[in-house]
Order: C-alpha cells, then sequence, then structure tokens
C-alpha cells in the first residue's frame, strides 16, 4: 500500500468487513484487522476465533473478550507502532470515541480514508474472470425472465422463479432484486410486489448475480406487447445516453465527464430532470463501490476499474427506464462486459 | 421522549433505518428523520422520494442532492433549533465531521447514545402479536426439520427446504439461518455447508422467522440416534443452566445477574469456559437489540421487554450445544414465549 508513505502511517486499522475479506481471502465478520509493514493482526471474538484461526494464514488471531480497543493496542505497543490509520467511514464515532481512550500515549490514530477501496477499483484478472462468470450466469437469468413473463404473473411469482434458478446454481443474487412493472417502474429502487403483469406493461428488472464475492449488476426493461411511443423515444434516448458514455471510456478520463455526457444528452432531450441519480458506480465485492460516477467527483478512470454505466429517466406515477451496463476500462478503451446480455 | 429532557435537546437525528421505521412505521432506507417537540422531517434522496411523500403522514419530506446535513441544518435554522442530539453509535466519524462543518453557529450537536434504542427495548401489545405470529410460525419450521432430517441430506438441502416454507409463507428469515451438524455445531456463527448428516449425528438449528419487522429466534438441537451420553450430560446441563437463569427473570432484576445465574451453573459442572458470549439479547425489529444480557451491562429488566435466554456450551472441534428461547417480561415474572417449540 503505497498511500502508506503519503499518511507517513506505521500501520492501519482495516475495520470493514469487505476490505478484510479484500486483503485476506477471508470472509471477515465484526472484526478489526491491522497491517503494519512487519505484522498483521486480526482481532476477533468468541464467536468466530476457530474459523478465523483455520482460515487466516501468516495473521496473528487474537480474540477479545471486552473490549477490542483494548486488544488491538496491546499488540500494537509491543510492535512499537506509533502512526495508525483508520477509515472515517468505517468507524462509528461511538467506536472511535472509546478507541482514542485507550490509544496508548506514544501513538496516534490518524484518519486515512479510502486506502483500500482505491486498491480494490482496479480489478486484477482473478476478479475479472469472477465477474465474467457471474455475467454468464446473468445472462441465463434474463433468457429465464423472457421465458417467463407474460400477463397475469405477478412480480413476487417471477422474483421466486429467478431465486430457484440462482438456487439451483449454487450462487446468490448480489442484491434484493428490483422487478417493478408498469408504473411501479418509475420508482428507483422499487420494491417487490404483488402487482400482476399487464398487456402491454414494461418490466423493469435489475438484478445481480454473486459468484465468489464477485458481482454482476445489470438492468434491463422487458417489453410485454406494444410498446407506445413515448416510452420508446424515452427508451431510445436513455440507450443513446448510455452509448454516449460508454464511447468515451478509457484510462485518464474524468467520471464527471461521462456523467456530464449522458445527463446533458438527456437534457437536449428534455428529460434531464428526470434522471435524478449518478450516472454509475463500480463493482466489485461491493455492489456499489469506489468510483462513483458522480459530477462532483475528481477521480478518473484507471485500466482495470470495473464500472456500471446506468442512465435512466422516471416519470412520476407512469413508468421509469434504466439501461445499466457493465464495463471494463482497458488499456486503449474498455469493453462492454455485458454486451451480449439482450432484454 | 422523556430522554429530550435528560439531555436538554430541542431536537434528535435519527440515523438509523430500524429506529427510523419504529417511530414512524415506514421502512427507511439510507434516510434520516430529524424530530423535535413540534416539527418533524425526513431527508432522503431521490431514490427513495416518491415513496417517502406517500408512506410518511404528518412528517415533512425534504429531498437532497449534495448533502443530506445542508438539508438538514437549513430545516432547523429556520425552525429555531440549537441542541441536537445524535446517537455516536449511528453516525460514522467521516459523517459527524462533515454534519459539525456545516453545523449553524447558533446550533450545538450534543451526543446521546440509545434514546430510541431505550423506547424499543419495551414491547407494546402490537409488538408482541408479531412475536407470536413469528413463533407460531417457527413452531412450524422446527416440526419441518423434524420431519426432513435424515442421514445423507446436508445441511444446504435442509436450509431449502426451510427457505421454501418460509417463503410459502410469504414471510422471511430473521438472519441468515445456522444448521450446524456434527462438529460444525462448535462454531457459534456456523455457516451452512455441505456436509451431509450422519447417523447419530446432532444438529443445531438457529433461525428466525420475521413477521412484519418483528422477529423470532430459537435455537434447538436435533439428535439423529444415539445419544453419547457426554453429550447428553452437556445437554441436560445447558438446560438447567437456561432454566435457572429464566426462574429469575422478573421486572427489575439485574440482567447481568441472569448472566451470571446461567454462567456459574455451567461453571459447577466445568463447563463455563466453553461459553464465551452473553446469555442474549433483546429482539423486536432487530434480531440483536437492547438489551445485551451481559455481565458488564448495568441494565435491569422492565416489564414488556422480549429476550432470548440462550446458554451454551463449545466443545472446540467435536460438538456444540445451544438453547435459546424467547422470554417476555411480565409484571409478576416472566412468560417464556417458545415454551410449546420443542426440537
Amino acid at each position: 500500500m503505497g498511500s502508506f508513505a503519503r499518511h507517513e502511517l506505521d500501520g492501519l486499522l482495516v475495520a470493514d468487513d469487505t476490505n478484510i475479506r479484500y486483503l485476506t481471502q477471508f470472509p471477515a465478520s465484526e472484526s478489526w484487522l491491522f497491517v503494519s509493514r512487519r505484522r498483521a493482526f486480526y482481532v476477533t471474538d468468541f464467536r468466530y476465533v476457530l474459523e478465523a484461526r483455520k482460515g487466516l494464514r501468516g495473521i496473528t488471531v487474537l480474540r477479545y473478550a471486552k473490549s477490542r480497543g483494548e486488544t488491538l493496542f496491546e499488540a500494537v505497543r509491543s510492535a512499537g507502532i506509533r502512526r495508525i490509520g483508520f477509515d472515517p467511514n468505517h468507524l462509528t464515532v461511538a467506536q472511535y470515541t472509546a478507541l482514542r481512550k485507550r490509544c496508548p500515549s506514544a501513538a496516534r490514530l490518524i484518519p486515512a480514508p479510502g486506502l483500500v477501496e482505491n486498491l480494490r477499483e482496479v480489478k486484477d484478472k482473478g476478479e475479472i474472470a469472477h465477474i465474467r462468470r457471474a455475467l454468464v450466469l446473468h445472462k441465463e437469468a434474463y433468457a429465464l425472465v423472457r421465458r417467463t413473463i407474460r400477463p397475469h404473473l405477478s412480480e413476487q411469482q417471477i422474483f421466486w422463479r429467478l431465486e430457484e434458478f440462482v438456487r439451483a446454481r449454487g450462487v446468490k443474487f448480489s442484491f434484493s432484486p428490483i422487478i417493478a412493472s408498469g408504473p411501479n417502474s418509475c420508482y428507483p429502487h422499487a420494491k417487490v410486489t404483488q402487482r400482476k403483469l399487464r398487456k402491454n406493461d414494461l418490466v423493469l428488472v435489475d438484478i445481480g448475480i454473486d459468484v465468489n464475492g464477485y458481482k454482476s449488476d445489470l438492468t434491463r426493461i422487458f417489453f410485454l406487447g406494444k410498446i407506445p411511443s413515448f416510452v420508446r423515444q424515452v427508451h431510445e434516448c436513455v440507450a443513446v445516453a448510455q452509448r454516449r458514455a460508454i464511447e468515451k471510456i478509457r484510462p485518464g478520463v474524468a467520471v464527471a465527464e461521462l456523467d456530464g455526457t449522458a445527463r446533458n444528452y438527456l437534457a437536449k432531450n428534455g428529460l434531464a430532470k428526470y434522471f435524478g441519480h449518478a450516472l454509475g458506480h463500480g463493482v466489485g465485492l461491493d455492489i456499489h463501490e469506489s468510483p462513483r460516477l458522480a459530477k462532483a467527483n475528481p477521480a478518473v478512470l484507471k485500466e482495470g476499474m470495473v464500472i456500471t454505466i446506468e442512465p435512466a429517466v422516471y416519470i412520476p406515477n407512469r413508468f421509469g427506464i434504466r439501461i445499466e451496463d457493465m464495463v471494463l476500462v482497458t488499456p486503449q478503451g474498455c469493453e462492454v462486459l455485458s454486451d451480449d446480455i439482450h432484454q
């Protein structure tokens, strides 16, 4: 971690389960990892200590009884560590306050946000392979939706079919699926309801498949019959906005520029006011991870990032269109990983 | 909230989704509620604003674009509010730091931990009715396990049967089920594996059913054939430890006394060193909520609390026995809500 130097850290407290998993491959739960140049400690409690001792190699597993902080600082003190980084996004005010009280006088707690998240932005070959496997299953899942949907079926029943599918494949969903039919599609984070599909409905299906912790995340719109011309125009407009953003993707491009490209195209067509969220996000071990593709984010694209591009238009109480693909940033441009997955 | 007076608060920022749900009945997601004596604001973003405006009565829904804190403080400022309570357990250091930067100079942020959690400890009749409904289904779920388990079936297959059951009943699990067979039962938070049950195995089944957000949480041990005499002795010992703790339950008793009662009984039988977690916890909208039944907790029982009592013995790499019931604190003593649910 080169960022150790920038913050002049002797060690880093990693308090986020997914970050610990990323660094150790171990499925952490309610535990802390401490890494320094020479040593690594995993601080956990009675419930998890046996699995941790079996699963973690080269990392000292410490069991705490009363206080995680006390156990951590005992280890830190004996290793002569002074400048301890922590991520202010992953400690509550209460945890930080308790930790500071127990901090040895020779040591200091230094806010160092996003160090592990920055590493996680760029995926290696193994990580990309997991994501590709998730997308192969995702394609099958959408084929199942296409075969299944028909009038009178409820959103819930489509959900159950998908649930059977992921179970049979021994995988799981990346997040709680969104299956939003008709006017329900106008809610960006709609819940699955008992609503039955009707003739000429559209159905927004935003799902993800998790393979070994790595996730897919795509949205497609399925049409049941005739598409009203306004809906068709909006769909076409969102698709073009997405294409224009994707065409800009290559290392070095500002994420804000991607967001602006899609948003400006929607604005020209009078639809930008119906697009209230960011253009996309990194995806990997978390369904939403760094970088967030938002106007205010100064980040630039790096080779190996995997991001979603998901422009949308939500017309209140009428319908919503979101088209979401996953894109890998390559040395010269990009690869749309979900290019062969259609609605 | 009488505790407003103790902290001399003019208003309280509620940043925990479950606490917001408790106060408003609305299933909050990534949003903040602000309550003062006269006004209430719900601060959310584009994704959730439509549902919130429909679902929340008597509460002003504010949509933020850039910063939740900025939008909150605009509302707070115009309402002349000065002393703003927040729960340090529900804000990260980063959220708190950003909030403090934007705090109007006339206002102050005051740490006020656990105010809503304290209210939630005592359940009203409606809440207890939801929990009883969850337990009726829980009893059926255990009957299904009893009918289903046999040698050669895997933990995963038992899980699937239970999953079908909750789905058919239109409910969900309270938490990721623990179905731990043979030596897997020695891990307090075992994951469901592909391990196949064997003749004379024991199977620890710790599941919960969620009805309208309210949860059941019980553990039973199922035996497949002969019970080795040491296992039988341990099981009997854990059962007696549990009974002794339950006999003490009535309003005014210290939770530490309950924990001590069970632990001392196990200690007399040389088993306390294998019991590494707390005796139990409150249960309601969260699967683990206040009060935690631990030695170091100075809390006392109140009428209307619903708590688990779950002494356990985990013999490393051999087996684990946990017996967990749910108990309602009544005016004169207690009612074991899960009394008629057997393995």
